[in-house]
Formats: structure tokens, C-alpha cells, sequence
């Protein structure tokens, strides 16, 4: 899909479509995970995976549709986006890494945010913000 | 991550998986497949497709999402939404078909359409709308 | 906004801005209700209307969306999502009105599903449908 | 609806209700006006807008969920994606007063994203993320 856009990417093709992918499916597993945990006997300990899970879910919502618009116009959204997309996923991988072992859909989503986590890094760590990062002195 | 939920799940698992991975595919695609058609030479002959690609991607969002709440509480409402997604998707494909020959963003998304429609349809098939399609009477 | 685009709206302006506020005020409320059911002592008995509100939110946000873009181009789809819409809403105020006495944001929640639920109803009953419902023999 | 949660806010009610507002007519505001900018006879001219008011609806979106989450669990991320709303919002902002005099809804879009920006700019400014920006020795 990517390729077929008239558009010129800003970022490698391969890195673009591992974000973009990364994001779907943690948008997915989060989604699934928050309502697993809900319906768990322990629920009660289970509410800040719930509510970072649930926030994690929308933050790659929004990351998958921003970079999915290939024909890119704002590379300080992008990378402000990112950077968000970045501190959701390890949030709610860190929490959801603590219950991996009595619950198996915490293992896999903490799985499914790491993964997500690193292939925004990545795409932030990318040439196309270098002179971003140049301005900001950063 | 399915099995891995607590709940008992109404739907056939494999069925319920390739439906929700066909919707969050679905709008990717469409996500990106408008914006591809926003970028073309020929914009102003791609305004249906814009708008339907949009609305599919909003409706295959919030079916992923009702979908991956397994601890299932409202099959109509499933149903419902179900039967709008199908809609969403068919009308979007057929669309994206007219331009299959000249964009080829155009044609993958509209396999990807037909992809998702044909999941939905399976899931609207399954045993547990039955009840539900004999009270209506249809 | 409504009046500011140049498509022509198929719907009374004044209805179609009605369904389109209540949609985004209840998947304000419903996403605002589902954290404030989980963060609640009695957790455990609000499982369902976490599951009922947030799957409200969502297929609010998608009927939002999808009547914003005034420039219509599907009627089916509309009818169809006006109906997954229609009965989210109920299905989630049914649901707070049981916690209405003692959660009141479950009864704030109730009040704005309801409203919600009567101006998606009101779209659905408009002089836009009337012929798809011929077809339909309904 | 934000007073009737058992949570305790580490934002003012007012400034935080504010945000959220802005945030939830800021995606109504930029769906409504992609979806116009596609229908206008100078749709060439209007890519830029489009693509901006899409991804502005999308970071908007989010940012109003996470807000709506008020048992709050991740400062940082807050910080974040109120960061990169702002930057949706101002850039969306600066395109559509390009357009304003010849487009009403731009003129509309770009006063509705503008006082999304505000709001989200007053809840940055505040209390609860000094601490977090002395660390970052910002």
C-alpha cells in the first residue's frame, strides 16, 4: 500500500510499514487486554492495566492513521506523535509486564507494546528528524 | 491473544480472529488508499472514493474494536454493526474498483475491502446471530 | 459547519446537528463513565457497563465521523450505523439507569445515551430513508 | 461528568473540562472540513488542508480520551500527547486562515482549532506538569 501512494516518503518503506503495523496491532491487543482484565477475578488489581491499555489503545490509533498519510505534510506532529506513541507503549508494556505471569493476554500485549515501542523509535531515530532535532539544540 | 481472555467466546475463534484482523487491515487501507487519492492528478474524478474510504475506515475501526471485547454483552448490537461494515466495505470496494486499473492503491484496497466484507459475512452467518435472526423473523 | 459546506444535506440541518452533538457528547460520557466505573470499589458488579460504554464510545465516534461528512454518499451505510448506533445507546443507558441511584456519573451517563439514542432515532425515522425502507419492504 | 468520578483530578475541572471540549469540537470541526475541502471546485488546491484536518481529527481524538480518563496514571504521556495536539491543532489552524476568505468552513475550522489549541496550551502550562519539566530541566 504503501509503494502504491503517489506521494514521496519522507522515511524508509520498510521502517514506515513496521510502525504502521506495530501500531495496529497494539491498538488491537490493548484493546483486547483492557477487556480481558475487566472480566478477570482480580479485576480490582488490575485497573491501572486497564486504563493504560485503554489510553496505549487510542495513542496508536491516532499514530497508525497519521503515518498511514503517506503524502506527509508535518514532520513536528509526526515526531511529537511518536514520542507520545513511544511513552504509551512502554507504560503500559512495564504494567502489563507485571501481571505477564498469572495472565496470559498481559504477556502477549506487553510483547505487542515493546514491539510497537521499538519500531516508533526507530522511525523518530530516523535521518528525516535530524534537522528537527538540529533546531530544537537537541 | 483470544484464547488468552477469560471470556467464552460466541464465535467461532478463527472466524472471529480473521474478522477483526480484516477490519483493523481494512482501515489501514482505506485510511491510506484516501490519502493516496487526495495526492492524484486526478483528485477531482477521486471524491467518491475519498469519502468512501474514509467512512470505511471509521466503521472497520469501531467493529475491531467491538470485536476484540470477547466478554460479548450485546450480540445485536454486534450484529448491527456487522451488517453496517459489510455495507461500508462493499460500497467502498466497488468503488475503489472502478479505479483499480489506474491506481494501484486503488486495487489492493479494494481487495482488502472485499476481504473484510467477506469475514463480517462469515461472522453475520455464524450460529450465534440465529436466535436473534428467528425473533426478527428472517 | 453544517451550513458552511458546499455539499447538499440530505437531512433537516438542524436534526443532522442534533445526531451529530449527541454522538460526540456520548462518546465523551461513555469513555468518562467506563474510567470512572473501574476506578469504583464495587468494580467487580460494573463489569458490563465498562463493556457496554465502551463499545457505546466507539461506534459513536464512527457515527460522528461518518455524518460530518456531509457530502453524503452512501444512504444504506447511514441507515445501518444509525442503527448500531441506536442500539449501543440503548444497550449502555439501559445499563447505567440500573447504577443511576448510586454512581452518578453512571446516571449522567444514562441521561446522555438517551439523548444520544432519540436524535440518531429521529435521522433514522427522516424523509431520506423513506425509500430504502420501500425497498425493504419495511 | 468529570466531578462525578471517584478519581482526583491533578488538573483544574474547569481547564481540564475546557481541553476536553476543545479537543471533541476540534474533530467534529477538521472531519466536517476535509470532507468540504473534497466536495469544492478547487479541491487541487485544498491537499494540504485535507491532509492536515485528517490527521488533526485523528490526534484530537485521542488527546479527548486520554483526558476523559481521569483517574490519571501516566503524567508523561499526557504531557505528550497534549504536545502534539497542540502542534495538530496550531498547523491545521495556520492552513485554514490561508483559506478563510474564500471558505467559510475553513474560517469556521481555523477559530475551532485555534481554541483547541488554547485550551490544551492552559492544561500544559499547569501545575501538575512542573514537576515533570524540572526534571527535564525545561
Amino acid at each position: 500500500m504503501i509503494e502504491a501512494s503517489p506521494g514521496t516518503p519522507e522515511f524508509d518503506v520498510d521502517e514506515l510499514a513496521a510502525a504502521i503495523d506495530g501500531c495496529i496491532d497494539c491498538e488491537q491487543s490493548c484493546t483486547a487486554c483492557a477487556d480481558a482484565d475487566v472480566a478477570e477475578p482480580d479485576v480490582a488489581e488490575m485497573r491501572r492495566c486497564i486504563g493504560l491499555c485503554l489510553d496505549c489503545a487510542d495513542v496508536c490509533a491516532a499514530t497508525a492513521r497519521v503515518l498511514s498519510r503517506q503524502t506527509r505534510y508535518d514532520k513536528y506532529l509526526v515526531q511529537r506523535l511518536l514520542e507520545a506513541c513511544v511513552r504509551a507503549c512502554s507504560s503500559c508494556a512495564e504494567e502489563c509486564e507485571r501481571h505477564a505471569q498469572h495472565h496470559e493476554h498481559c504477556r502477549v500485549c506487553a510483547e505487542v507494546c515493546r514491539s510497537c515501542e521499538r519500531a516508533c523509535r526507530t522511525l523518530l531515530d530516523a535521518q528525516a528528524f535530524e534537522e528537527i532535532d538540529a533546531l530544537r539544540g537537541g
